[in-house]
This record gives C-alpha cells, structure tokens and sequence, in this order.
C-alpha cells in the first residue's frame, strides 16, 4: 500500500494510492488508522509533500554500507553510529535544496528510511518490525565540509532542505530485494542493494530504541552506500528505491 | 514573569505565578498570548511540569564557558559548537532522571536555557533577543562513556530523561548578573556567573538561526561551566540559576 501526504484546494491530507487516484484518508494514518473519507481524488491533481514530519526525529545511522566507509576512509563501526537531523529540515518531492553559504560542498546521500508507526521503547531485533509503519526515500544532504570543521554533524547534515523525503509510504516493503540509485542530471552515482546494509532494519530500531522513545512518525535513515559526491545550483537530484518509488528534488 | 506549565485535577495548562497562585492562561503562550481563564490556583496545588516540550528540537552549545573546555582537555571553539538532544529527552522539574544501563558513567551539566518565541530564521544578532520568548534552567545529562565511544553526542546525550526543563521559564532575565549553581546532595559542584559563557545570547541565537529555522518553544542550552561529574542512583541534583530558581531531579 503506497500512502501519501498532499495538498488539494488548499486542504493538507493523507491518502492511498489506487490506480491513479488518491483515496482520501480521515486522519493522520500513524495516529489515527485507515478510515477513508470515501473521496478520490486523481493522482494527478494532487501535489505531493513530505510523506510526514517527524513529531519528535530523524535518526540517522552513519557509515552502515561498508563502501561508503571506506570511500569516507574509514570502517563501519560495530553498533549502529546514531546522529540526529531536527524536523525543521525535512522538505518533500519536488521541493528543492538549498546549498547554504557557509558551505563550499554540499553533497548528497541516498538512503532508505523507516517510517515508525507505533511508540517503540527497548523493543527487541525479533519485535522490532511490528513497529514500522513503512518505508521511504531519503537524502541525507550533507554539508561535507561544515560536517568536518565541526567534528559534530548537527550542523553539517541539520541545515533546512537538508533531508527530502517522499515520494510515498510503502507499507510492503521487501529491503533484501530492492536497490537504490542515485542520479544527478541523470547521471548514476550511487546504484546498489539495500540488502547490503550492515545493521539491518530490525537491529537498528531495537538499538534505536534502546536509546530513545520513537513516536509514531519519526524517522529512521539507514545509511548510504558508495557514490556520494557534490550537487551545485541547477542540479536535479534523483533517488530511486525500487518497490518504493523515485524521490526528485532540484537543488539551488 | 514566570511562566509554568502545570497539571491540576487532571488538566495540563500554562500560567503565570503571581503572589504564591497561579494565573491560569487559556492557550500556549508560545502561540498564543497571554489571554487568561479568569481561574487563579494556589501553586502549592499544582504540579509543575516541563515548562516546554520543543516542538522540533532541544539546541545545545558546546564548550562555551573557558573553565568547562579546560576541564575536558581541551580549548573553546572560535564559533558555536552545535549539537541535537531529540524532544523526546525532555523531563520536567522533579522527574527522575533514569540513568541508562549501557552507561558506566552519567554525568550532569547545570546550563542556561533560552525559549524561542517567534520563528527565528537568518536573524541578526542585533534583533535575536526580540526572538526571546524566556529562560529557563536545563541539565546537559551526559553519559560521558558513550558520548566519547560514539565521537558523535546523540546518542550519549540522547537518552530519555537526558534534558531535565524548568522549574519555570523567566520572560525578564539578566544574564550578566546572574549566577549557575550546581548541587548534588546538597554539595555545590559548580558555582559561576553566566556571564562568563563566551558565546553570548544574541550570537548563538543568530548562529543558530543561520543553520536552521528556530520554531516556537525550541530550546538552546548554552553550555555549562566547570565541575561537571557524574550522579549515581540515589542522588538529588539541583541546578540554580539565580533570577529563575531551582530545578530539582532525583536520579535513578
């Protein structure tokens, strides 16, 4: 099931994907559940945004493709290595991302990212799936040199436009099938398996959790692979999860 | 003015202490103004609650008081040092700080808070104190072990219960007569003027705003003096700042 968020006449709604039409949903589906409002509406009459804002964050998992480890020059850690994005940078499809002038490289990074749907405190790896709403795309932009001067990544990666979500929900999701590309003008940069994440999904938000209360809504990103690189003013930026769908955001 | 946020038969509200009550006020005042219910409660019949739970983020400096980076080994950053505790950290006066399992060494951090109350986005330093909705006092809880095995802080500085908030949040504050205080079991642990913070209010304000958009009821730490060390089950901290008043948390 593909769930959106959208606008439509002015209205801001959840809704269902349903063979080019939106079946319009009551309530915030992570709070609320599927109760439709028996609207539809055309797919392409609607515009997409941010498919949630966090209530609470963005955790983000650094370094758990061990290419992209080692293109940063380093290895994976052995537990998941958290930081954390404010809400205030999530932007949806379309939106675009704007190099800030204190950055001389902004760079993308694509990524997978969980949707959680239930509140999850010190679940375990075995429970840990029950507490998904679904999947989506992400890019962790990254201002690579503020990231480094700082030491911390708050800054670097916490920058408004800096963590584009969307284009759906995926509520059925299969990460051991599915593989992520990234395009810049259509150019492949990144391009490989999900599958291939050191710490997987369930692990991730047992340990997660261990930490931290997650809120229905908040968001996981799992890490990237090999491929990252700059974007400039005038770049469209693309990352595709196969089974989820293709997040598109120009850049300025 | 000292506003709280309370619960009282049952019912979570703002108001404003006046003459040992509490004025009760009919919104958010981060949203919404001062309109009062017309009810006035003895304070000594309420329950204080965190004076605010950030809407999107809990902002914290780091090393800014000279003595503080000293005792880390280390010296002040030329620019704000910026850092993420999620919201979900957030407790109020006389909660109980829950000291992790994976943690052999939690520590506490007294620190000066500011309440954002306009949207602050690329503000001056000139005007970021018309962005002041008021000050409260903050404990920077810590669990050095994992803060340093991360490098990364959020996690070490994430934990539930990690941002203790209140008693009350002063809308007239002088911080250049103000004085820190930090006690635990009633032994003062740090004890210096918040003067002494090297990155002033209106700069981390206007440097923080630069990165990203500041929302109403978002929350700056600004960093703690010297004489930080851990707290054991057991313990009763207390942080006073004078012109605030005392935040009181057992731990556990």
């Amino acid at each position: 099931m593909q769930i959106i968020r959208f606008s439509h006449d002015e209205d801001i709604a959840y809704g269902i994907v349903d063979d080019g039409e939106v079946v319009v949903l009551a309530n915030d589906p992570m709070f609320a559940g599927f109760d439709t409002t028996g609207e539809r509406i055309p797919l392409a009459d609607v515009t997409l945004l941010a498919p949630v804002i966090p209530r609470s964050k963005v955790v983000c998992v650094g370094k758990n493709y061990q290419d992209h480890a080692a293109e940063m020059g380093g290895t994976a850690p052995e537990a998941p290595l958290l930081f954390l994005k404010p809400n205030t940078s999530v932007i949806g499809p379309g939106d675009t991302i704007v190099r800030p002038p204190q950055s001389d490289r902004v760079e993308f990074e694509g990524e997978l990212a969980i949707v959680i749907g239930r509140i999850a405190k010190n679940v375990s790896a075995e429970n840990a799936l029950d507490y998904v709403f679904g999947y989506t795309v992400a890019v962790d932009v990254t201002a690579r040199d503020l990231q480094y001067a700082d030491g911390q990544w708050a800054r670097g990666k916490g920058f408004d436009t800096f963590c584009p979500l969307g284009p759906v929900i995926e509520t059925e999701f299969d990460v051991d099938s599915a593989q992520l590309t990234t395009r810049v003008n259509g150019e492949v940069k990144q391009d490989a398996p999900t599958s291939l994440m050191i710490h997987k999904i369930a692990d991730i938000i047992a340990y997660s959790s261990s930490v931290w209360t997650m809120l229905p809504g908040d968001v996981i990103l799992t890490g990237t692979p090999a491929g990252v690189g700059p974007i400039v003013a005038g770049d469209s930026l693309e990352v595709e999860i196969s089974g989820i769908g293709t997040l598109q955001n120009p850049v300025r």
